[in-house]
């Protein structure tokens, strides 16, 4: 089955209770399905996630990931909807074929998805790129402004009330690419995959997330090559750790004028470090 | 290893940028580790966690997604503390451990973890039970005080500003358990452990979360048996079929005292159902 275009939000009709009563009313709520990623012919995961940007999303999990390492190395991607969830089947030039089967072949234990639970862990924790090559520094100014502008880009957020944005933000040229997710991981992973397909390269700007920041989003940001992630929720101590030891400058919980930098302030300049105590 | 006791936050110090200036400052920001589940010797999952409640995290992980159908099953968990994260192993009695191989035999293809994408997509849809047996009913005042209650038991989230929690309620006695978690998947497996460990019935109750409500929460809230989601967020168009055809109440955007019954209206009485239009 081909991919049809599916809507992103739904109109739901509920009870509002309020003060002055209970009575039905509409409500624009996000969709979500599943959505799984297959590599080589086989299921690598499944994600629960907005029906929109699926090319963008598998590219961008491609790269994030590390299965790619940059996206000459994918021969096809195939978006089929089977009605309960869409199949993307993503099919790898030779090179990469060889290293994905090789890794699924080390990853994979004699019973099926046998991964112990030490060999997981250290997946999960994989050392991150040091960042250090972006000469990328930013103002005060542009990190209040990459939030504001990101917030003019959220046409599901503003339906819903209720979605994740990632983007990318070019100090002169303002959010130049936006992508929308119920979940926050994958609004990054489609950004990652919109930023690769228009040639963006990622030293040249900064991540702007509407969310929390856990390590993973701080991974992601890595492989994009962005030195800086800018949040409007706060991060994790792992995080943080990690954006430290990567090169990255975090800054997070951006309210109205205020916001806080938790690493690499250096690559922030006038207006902020003349201040510092 | 064995498990030492890990600190759920940990003091940083970051700057921060404010109207008046930017000074270095001390804040409180949530710990993050990976969790790795393993059964019958093999890992299922990993996931970032807050590194608290472990084996809550782990009967009740094993609850929701279906691997025991009562705690009985579990023989022993074992958590294991590796630095980088945690390994919890978990030894399954007779039944339930061939039950578990023979699914993840099905699941599993010839060449590791081979799960085509229809299966995947069919497993992460899987149906849910439906919480027709609960009798419980409740009044707008439960619903607005549960949502109250909750958040005097948040002490990670009281400190970082940055955690989500689960709680379960129970009207006349108020909120009998809650847990937190960064992640508001894993602060629901860690309730529906407590709640079981604790021989709470799931249908004398409502869940009451702080987060949006995906359509894994109320497959959760299914599994716990409860008959209620209350939430402080939105639900997903998902979730709200998901919550209609179990025949489960589900309530979001509790905010003050106005909320929004997005299914089953039919278990709110007083206060509630009488102002319907």
């Amino acid at each position: 089955m081909a991919a049809r275009r599916r809507k992103a939000t739904t109109q739901i009709s509920r009870l509002a209770h309020r003060a002055s009563g209970t009575a039905a009313a509409n409500r624009m709520v996000p969709e979500e399905t599943p959505v799984a990623f297959s590599f080589a012919g086989t299921t690598h995961a499944v994600m629960m996630a907005s029906p929109a940007d699926f090319e963008d999303f598998a590219l961008g999990f491609s790269l994030t990931e590390g299965i790619i390492a940059d996206r000459q190395e994918i021969e096809a991607i195939e978006v089929e909807d089977h009605g309960a969830g869409i199949d993307i089947q993503i099919r790898l030039k030779d090179q990469a074929n060889t290293r994905f089967e090789a890794r699924r072949r080390r990853l994979a234990g004699p019973v099926g998805c046998g991964l112990c639970g030490i060999e997981s862990i250290e997946e999960a924790m994989r050392s991150v790129d040091a960042v250090g090559s972006s000469k990328l520094t930013l103002k005060a100014h542009d990190i209040i402004r990459s939030v504001k502008l990101l917030s003019k880009v959220q046409p599901l957020h503003a339906e819903t009330g209720a979605v994740h944005a990632a983007g990318f933000y070019i100090p002169g040229k303002g959010v130049v690419m936006a992508r929308e997710d119920v979940g926050r991981h994958n609004a990054l992973d489609k950004l990652a995959g919109a930023l690769a397909k228009a040639d963006i390269d990622g030293a040249s700007g900064a991540v702007v997330v509407t969310s929390r920041v856990s390590v993973e989003m701080v991974q992601k940001t890595a492989a994009i090559g962005a030195a800086f992630i800018i949040a409007v929720s706060a991060p994790t101590a792992l995080a943080i750790r990690t954006a430290e030891e990567a090169g990255m400058t975090l800054v997070a919980l951006v309210r109205g004028n205020d916001f806080d930098i938790f690493t690499h302030p250096e690559r922030l300049v006038s207006g902020v470090a003349k201040h510092v105590a």
